[in-house]
């Protein structure tokens, strides 16, 4: 038997725990070129409230009684396809269950032995990819440019700045509370990380960057975006990777008022997903991979248990309440 | 004697007529390396609203008391500078005055044969230099795709749909009222025009750009680009030109509450300001007039005549009570 997390409803505003349900299902037999994957840690990512909505977007929404969207590893535990053998630990959209049946379309191996499971959902898996394309294709850092990034102590932020050091830039982090910050400056080595919660954004952008905003890689948009673009340099890059603050609006989302500082500064501001670097993520895979076992790349993960406990996961992701990245572990190795 | 007109006041919200005076003054004897010119035109532009706020842009705001920004053209009636004799026919930052004592530094030689002067000051002059990089620098133009330009029948936008087409692409406006889109298409040979006074813009942009926007060069901000970011292509570029609907907000700008568009589909917004290209005014000068003597760009210049009607000629870039690019004529030729 699998057990499953389904759609249940669609959410208006912040999501309640009836947005999904658990149910029991059969796992059907496999047939040929497929795959069945013991799930054992899925990633929860503040892209997952997008998804749930029944818009136009770079993927199609999760629609009610599916199995909620999700990146996950897990072990292959049944196979009749050519690639993939019994013991095989794999990376995939596994969504959120307990087993899951695939043709492994999209599936790459992944070694235990390497690196700790949950990372490959984390520094080495999508967020740390967004992090890299977002910074070094988007943001395209030159040396001795000043990189400012919100949710710093998070999977892609604390990733970008990071980055943005090893490129020879000043990293300035902003995330909620003295502890991350500590963390950003003193474990992942940023310049200085400004607490949004605690102090003045506006003063600390002014004292850390004292030469202004060259990039500023967003995760959070609303006041915070504002206040950067009224410190930004000529010639600005504003790579648009997330908008936490705004995801759970019930209203229209807060634009970013400052908006024209872009013209008389003649900067951008550029969206992107992931998604637009698949034919690239074994570039990126291979360069964090290096990054991280020459130590120039520290990360976290944070991880919770149970298929059960999925919800009171989620809310940390907009309450803060973790620190680095967010996984939740759905079934052991045995 | 000169009459010049000086900035009296800074306006809140949209500048009453007591924002400006006039004054006479006498003019200064030249000194060695100086020319006086008399003024026969000056430019009225949107971006004057933006000067005379007392806030940090891409120019110094014009102080109280200074004569107000302006660029001109105008004859030399007397000469201590070895590039510019009497007679000559010129284009510079005159300001808004009868006659202007220069060093010549940003001055050049105009042709009066070759095109009616006001034309200096639209089409071969900054607005068509800030069309001719705003779409082929900013927005990046491939054949075959689609450009709205807002403001379509301004000095701007309608020089940047006809670039659109010179470069194979479908060009679609937007401005306020029936003649001015019948002006667009007909007479500039848009593909389309939608009238924001009268129809519905989403409606219009969903008929006449099918297979949605590729590039939105934006000239007014508010609603509209709101509502073309919700149109916008997988890798959709927004050259940020101008937002004249917000030039004289008396609370925020209104930001673009849509601008989350940019992230799904991985484009981007990207301000400048037509003095970024300096250095390449030569080029654009020399490729706007081989298009308008090919007849494949044409222009409309809306001259008012008399220093003294600047304020109800200025009031006319707001109204909209005007085709194609404002002049205010200050002096004749003799």
């Amino acid at each position: 038997m699998n057990t499953q997390l389904l759609l249940n409803e669609r959410p208006v505003g912040f999501p309640s725990e009836q947005v999904w349900k658990l149910e029991k299902t059969e796992i059907p037999a496999l047939t040929d070129g497929q795959l069945l994957v013991k799930v054992l840690y899925v990633s929860l990512d503040p892209a997952m409230r997008g998804w749930i909505n029944d818009a136009r977007s770079y993927v199609p929404p999760v629609q009610i009684n599916e199995v909620m969207r999700s990146g996950g590893v897990g072990k292959v535990v049944d196979s009749k396809h050519p690639k993939f053998q019994v013991g095989d630990h794999v990376y995939g959209m596994s969504n959120i269950q307990e087993y899951c049946v695939t043709d492994g379309y999209g599936w790459v191996k992944v070694d235990p032995e390497l690196m700790p499971l949950p990372r490959y959902l984390g520094t080495l898996g999508m967020p740390g990819f967004t992090a890299y394309f977002g910074l070094l294709d988007i943001g395209q850092p030159k040396e001795g440019e000043t990189v400012l990034v919100s949710g710093a102590a998070g999977a892609v932020g604390s990733v970008v700045g990071q980055i943005a050091k090893i490129k020879g830039c000043r990293a300035v982090g902003i995330a909620g509370g003295a502890e991350k910050c500590r963390y950003v400056v003193e474990e992942l080595g940023f310049d200085a990380c400004i607490d949004y919660k605690n102090d003045n954004v506006y003063a600390g952008i002014k004292e850390h960057c004292p030469k202004g905003i060259d990039i500023y890689f967003d995760n959070v948009g609303g006041e915070i975006l504002d206040i950067a673009l009224s410190r930004i340099n000529q010639g600005a890059r504003i790579p648009i990777c997330g908008a936490i603050s705004q995801y759970n609006n019930k209203e229209n989302v807060k634009g970013p008022a400052n908006y024209l500082s872009l013209l008389v500064n003649g900067a951008r501001m550029e969206g992107f997903v992931v998604i637009q670097f698949t034919h690239r993520y074994g570039e990126a895979a291979k360069q964090l991979g290096q990054w991280v076992a020459q130590g120039k790349i520290k990360s976290r993960e944070h991880v919770e248990k149970g298929i059960e406990n999925f919800y009171p996961t989620f809310k940390r992701l907009f309450s803060g309440e973790k620190q680095g990245k967010l996984v939740l572990q759905i079934g052991d190795e045995d």
